[in-house]
């Protein structure tokens, strides 16, 4: 992508109004811009890092055996009277009357609706098990949104919801969904504590909360040190094996900390630090399948109602997490997992003939092969382009100018590390293709 | 793809309330299913062809130079009020109010929104042209909601809009979006025509509406019989030369041609069909730049109001369109580039061990190629298999039975004609894996 003609509006001032590094770097580095209190557009290199991220869930969940579908944001009210959520639910879920004066309301989460198309069609216990997921807008109308992305209003978020025949099948999804989460956010490059949860509004009486660590976040964390001599390797190989290890490990939000009489953890293992909640999973059994009249036949002929689970993962939330955990004074550094370009290529001299034709080769043969490219072709000077570079945080920044094409090289700057090596373009190319 | 482990509840019966042909198949077809008057869910398969749609219209935007961002599907009131449309805006509106009893809205277009974003960030001619396009829900609160998808109240579109200097800058972004509705409406395998349209309530001069041909499109057209002599391949490779030709050619809706005294169609080449609106163009100059207060600077220094243009296709309208344009008596018949799955395998006897290792080997191989297949797995008769197939309506069926396995031969089915062929496994796999 050639800057010149991207949409990339970048300011060096720090917004008055971000109280926390990641909100205020996502609006200085043109990821967002905020539309109305709590709500954001997504700016092009902002929406390049959501859909990474989402993918990067998405094959996790599929690679779980979960089947992507994808509900409407806006609900009907009655859908929420049969499970007896519609009046219990607070302020939050944002109520909408139509042109008919029917009442409706923007999906604050989907169980009652995808309990509603289960039931709909799954007759017998061949239609089961099922993990069905999709990945939409959401809407909770906080009383106060602030931290950007963190806590807004309007947010993306992959919700997956599970249907089992018995506790056996439950437990079995319930694993399955834990251990894409321990892979989607080891993919990620994050360190996400499983934390033993109150259940909550949702119901049910097994429940996790995966957090990331990070100093700005809203939660309070207790936890054995050894949660993080769990390798990312093993992270990626987890099985139920992997996931006894973890919830054998202690790890309470504060609240549920203080109220425990005798921490099992010597002092010496226990840490403390915040975190960032960005995934959130529930086996509730027959909750909501039970007040909606959902059941199929066993094999046996009889009528039960399934056995559900739902998990959830603030995709857009991991964006601002991600940033949290990972930038300097200078910028963001986005993890390879997730960046919007692999390379920013700077183009020192737009005005030398042969640095910009030396430029235009290689933005050529990148983009040929494949390599995401963001190529600072714009008349600017190359302290600004350099800023700009840091403060988006490619992980790889390629600058081609004057003296260095003299004796035949480019320089190759490693975003997170500072490095630079002077290379051949052969072998800046070589490194950045392999 | 698993068929025993997917998401697929297909119905022998028609349903009452489906008026027209794509509703009827999609809801049959397990696409869809409604969960509010208007609103749908889109079930695994029928997601799987939306996305398909989706990427066809993002590389032409791509292609075309538009750059991709994601505004969100609530907006504030008072955005609509600086440009004077919210009161002017209809019940068609979902007007929505939050806790704070602020008034807010379900976005049914973005033109105030990326004025609003474009005014914030651009400042001088440096930062012209652009045209920037996102693919996002909206909401329509249509009094009477059918036709399924067509036309629903919740759905999905592209909306792209174009900033220029000048009316020769607007002219070419127009031409350079025209080009992109041609190439994506070709390589969706639809035949589109371009209509003069008259603007509407978004304003401007300059207008034309794309109707894909059939039977139960809402709009009656008059046209030249020369616009069908256009070819695919003189629409894939489209420019402005392509442009003057078709909309030199005379194309009017009902209303219009019923305004005009001597139609300038020779009788025997005129053609009166429906068609659906698919796709809507606008160049509507300064009506929002001007009323908004976005401006920039010239290279001269003066500031000028950039001239804007509003580019929609809708994306989810269509899947039926589509559907509407390529069926018959046994189901749906997907053009391959939209197709939800290329190849649907038919295990016709699970429980014989060598019919059954036979197809799962096929599977794995087709698999690890890289074609999307459907595999039906299920322990169910023959018929029903192929029936479900046949509604389905992938480009290939592969059927894998005893008695030809005896021969050493599967039957390779082309959805769209019904041709069989008898061929060796590894024939089958060579033609479907080119």
């Amino acid at each position: 992508m050639r800057l010149s003609r991207y949409f990339l509006p970048v300011a060096r001032e720090t917004p008055a109004d971000a109280q926390i590094v990641s909100h205020r770097l996502m609006l200085r580095a043109g990821l967002i811009r905020q539309t109305a209190a709590g709500i954001y557009a997504w700016l092009p290199i902002g929406l390049r890092v959501l859909k990474q991220i989402e993918q990067v869930v998405r094959e996790e969940q599929d690679r779980a055996g979960a089947v992507e579908l994808l509900m409407p944001t806006l609900q009907s009210a009655d859908l929420w009277r049969q499970s007896g959520r519609y009046d219990a639910y607070g302020p939050e879920m944002l109520r909408i009357r139509d042109r008919h004066d029917r009442d409706m309301l923007y999906g604050p989460t989907n169980e009652e609706m995808i309990t509603a198309l289960f039931r709909d069609s799954a007759k017998s216990y061949r239609d089961l098990p099922r993990i069905l997921y999709h990945i939409q807008w959401k809407f909770r109308d906080e009383v106060r949104p602030r931290f950007g992305v963190m806590r807004g209003r309007e947010f993306l978020m992959k919700d997956a919801y599970s249907f089992d025949l018995d506790e056996a099948g439950l437990r079995a999804s319930y694993e399955a969904m834990f251990v894409a989460y321990l892979r989607t956010f080891a993919r990620l490059g994050l360190t996400a504590v499983p934390v033993k949860a109150p259940t909550g509004p949702i119901g049910g009486d097994l429940s996790h909360e995966f957090h990331i660590l990070a100093d700005t976040g809203e939660s309070a964390l207790f936890y054995d040190a050894a949660i993080e001599d769990v390798s990312r390797d093993e992270l990626l190989a987890a099985d139920a094996s992997t996931i006894a290890r973890l919830t054998g490990l202690y790890a309470m939000e504060e609240e549920e900390h203080a109220r425990i009489a005798d921490c099992p953890v010597p002092a010496e293992r226990l840490r403390s630090r915040r975190g960032i909640e960005v995934g959130h999973i529930f086996a509730f059994g027959t909750k909501y399948s039970a007040a909606m009249g959902l059941s199929v036949q066993t094999r046996e002929g009889e009528q039960v109602h399934p056995q559900m689970g739902s998990y959830g993962i603030g995709v857009s939330r991991l964006v601002g997490a991600i940033v949290e955990a990972s930038h300097d004074d200078n910028g963001i550094v986005w993890p390879e997992a997730v960046a919007p370009f692999r390379v920013g290529l700077v183009n020192m001299r737009v005005d030398d003939g042969s640095v910009t034709s030396a430029a235009e080769e290689i933005y050529g043969r990148l983009s040929d092969a494949g390599v995401a490219t963001l190529y600072d072709d714009r008349d600017e000077r190359g302290g600004a382009k350099f800023a700009t570079m840091d403060l988006v945080g490619l992980p790889w920044q390629l600058i081609v100018g004057p003296k260095g094409l003299e004796r035949g090289t480019v320089e190759l700057k490693r975003r997170a590390t500072g490095e630079r090596d002077e290379l051949s373009v052969e072998s800046a190319l070589a490194r950045l293709t392999a």
